[in-house]
């Protein structure tokens, strides 16, 4: 089965919003194995939008419509795509007292255009929108299918989601199942280890990069719910196999998740000191629901007496070695568990750029400091493509994956322990700093 | 003149990556005028894309490419819309000896597939490309042209800019100015407050939104730089005289970057105390570039112990008042203010959800303050929409909004005040809080 998108809306066209359908619906399609051979966004225009369906229908199985079932004069979805499929529509009073209750109940007063979305499918069928007043709508004619739905992106998904997939899953006898893992690294290198398990027809796997990381999702369509998650399952095996504890979770928004969840778990608790970062660590943490079970104290300490008078850092250590070295990175992570009360600290302060680099220490240098049980580990980070938000975003990263190293009992892999009691000791740090500056 | 806009790769087909190309050139296309009909992606597939570019091709004037300009086999675009516009491709030493040079700075080998890139039109001309390998490409047959670019947006972008829209402009005989207006408040009464001047041919003006603040960006075209940006400015003060003050600056990246810049303007400091924020307050201003002038002091103080042992909150008057109240974002922002010895000082304490809520406080209360001169200003804000994300993001925004008005001198709107020397007085602190919930 092959099918089409499209997107109707002249708000697309003049750039106005960024269209994510697109891209959501050829996930989907592709997970459900029906190939999207084009992706097309057209105008709120009627004459361009038939001839645009009755070319597309010659093309393809399924033509997939979002945008245009609006109340207004131009939204003209609808009536087109019927006329194409030699369909009409027809006045739903189910439909209707729907729309004016929803109005009611929002205080608002109906008006005559409303009636056009109470307007349904004589041959095809309507598509109930428990999200919004707009119904979606079905036609089909020798074979060839249109499935109409809203252009607001979560009633979209939640139509897609409740109705047009579980009917495209019906028609195709199967169920789905979908599974995605997590894995910290590069693309790349990632799809180097991994590229031959991306070719599969059922499941299917496909990878999605992100800053310092990437997901893998896999989909599996079978007969029963049970088969498919079985198939999810052992191809996800595939993956650990290959892949060891880089995968570090499965369905989660992302690292400062599986952190907060393994914190709760093991009864820990954590605290940042922040310097290039600036709260970015400590923002991702709070963003997960119930992160304040294991979190309570972020030290955004920006400039090098905050450092001192926050966290405890040595002027003398930071005017020795530098307020971007490893003997900083250690106090810092050391002193914000201190300061904290928390068995985890971690820390990081680097060069963000655009301006302050030298040879020695160019932007891109960031050095972070991960504390638990009496030892602080330092990992030495350099970003060498330039921008700003890239080097904070890279370097939170890495921090998170620091302390969920940490929280999971394990040696972060890439850094140099000190001992918490050797952290004032001058050969020690002399050790420590010229270790990474040789490196 | 009408053009589309052709986005080539199976990875968009796939919803491997999302399309922020075709938003980009919409809008930029929009602004010289020109129409844009029709959006489409099209996969790697030579006979599928050669049908599409002979159709379209007789639709419009300009067709505008991205991708597809690669070393690879499936990368096709150049070679099938040479066809199309009865042109060939010939062997450009100049672009070899770039390509190779390129190759040899980052100490790889060029393959044989790398000559590919260096084809070039025979009866249209190159493009260059001064930010990677593959030059872009002009074709033109009988009034219609065709420019293709290469997919990566940085690489797009820029070769955009630097050599096709000047191009355009060129055979328009005109040039092109724009002004960006960065706006405090919703869409929706925005639009109904400048709705007519969005409907206007030269200047253009539209509208972008963002979360609690909206963009209006006005493009000129005339025949001149001076006259361009003359039209402009007149045009602006339109929504000047309309919108006041809730115009905070021009062409800049955010709020956070205004008041950094107002900041260091004024000779003024700034500490944040965050709880439900969590560090994106730190985040955002430490994302400005020269942050550190203003900016050396953040707290994140989630747990109720860390904002008495942090900024000093009196732990009876969480007791008293909830932690969630006026009297704790009070002294909040006066404590950061104190604590860090900055000349500002910004507080919010709220419910991001998705628990914790109740009749009193339901998730989405937010309480901020901010605090200079001996007197600290609290407000109230609800976010009735669900989602932590947008509670967090909403309160960011207004204490940004909150420090800048301060910064500028002005009372921010929509406060209440109280002298600092009654942060600590009963009675002070029970009107504060009885005048909140009374609202």
């Amino acid at each position: 089965m092959n099918a089409e998108i499209i997107s109707v809306g002249t708000e697309l066209l003049l750039g106005n919003i960024l269209n994510t359908n697109a891209q959501y619906l050829s996930q989907e399609l592709a997970a459900l194995g029906i190939t999207v051979q084009r992706q097309s966004t057209i105008g709120d225009n009627q004459g361009r939008l038939a001839d645009f369906v009755n070319e597309a229908k010659q093309r393809c199985d399924l033509l997939v419509f979002t945008g245009g079932l609006g109340p207004t004069a131009d939204d003209l979805t609808k009536e087109t795509v019927a006329a194409c499929f030699g369909d009409s529509l027809t006045f739903d009073e189910v439909e209707w007292e729907k729309i004016v209750s929803y109005f009611t109940r929002s205080g608002r007063q109906v008006t005559p255009n409303n009636r056009k979305q109470a307007m349904v499918p004589v041959r095809g069928h309507k598509i109930l929108n428990d999200h919004g007043t707009a119904p979606g709508a079905w036609f089909e004619q020798e074979g060839h299918c249109a499935v109409l739905m809203p252009g607001v992106p979560y009633e979209m998904k939640a139509m897609w989601t409740e109705k047009v997939r579980p009917l495209l899953l019906a028609r195709q006898n199967c169920t789905l199942h979908s599974l995605t893992l997590r894995v910290l690294g590069g693309e790349s290198d990632l799809e180097y280890r991994v590229g031959k398990l991306l070719e599969n027809a059922n499941p299917t796997a496909a990878i999605y990069c992100k800053t310092g990381e990437c997901e893998i999702r896999i989909t599996a369509r079978a007969k029963t719910d049970t088969e498919a998650e079985k198939m999810c399952r052992d191809y996800a095996t595939k993956f650990y196999d290959l892949l060891g504890d880089a995968v570090y979770d499965e369905d989660v928004t992302g690292l400062e998740e599986t952190l907060v969840h393994t914190l709760k778990a093991k009864g820990l608790t954590l605290a940042t000191a922040e310097s290039c970062t600036g709260g970015m660590i400590a923002q991702r943490i709070t963003n997960v629901s119930g992160a304040s079970e294991v979190f309570g104290y972020g030290y955004v300490t920006y400039w090098e007496q905050a450092k001192t008078r926050m966290v405890g850092v040595d002027p003398a250590v930071i005017a020795k070695y530098n307020v971007v070295s490893a003997p900083v990175a250690a106090q810092m992570a050391l002193g914000a568990a201190a300061a904290a009360g928390a068995d985890i600290g971690i820390s990081v302060t680097g060069l963000a750029g655009p301006g302050g680099g030298n040879a020695c220490r160019p932007v891109g240098t960031v050095y972070l400091g991960a504390a638990r049980d009496g030892t602080v580990y330092v990992k030495k980070l350099f970003v060498s493509r330039p921008g700003r938000a890239l080097v904070r975003a890279r370097a939170a990263q890495m921090a998170l994956e620091l302390a969920l190293r940490l929280a999971q009992d394990k040696v972060p892999a890439g850094t140099l322990p000190l001992a918490e009691a050797a952290q004032r000791d001058p050969a020690a740090l002399d050790a420590l700093d010229a270790a990474f500056l040789a490196e």
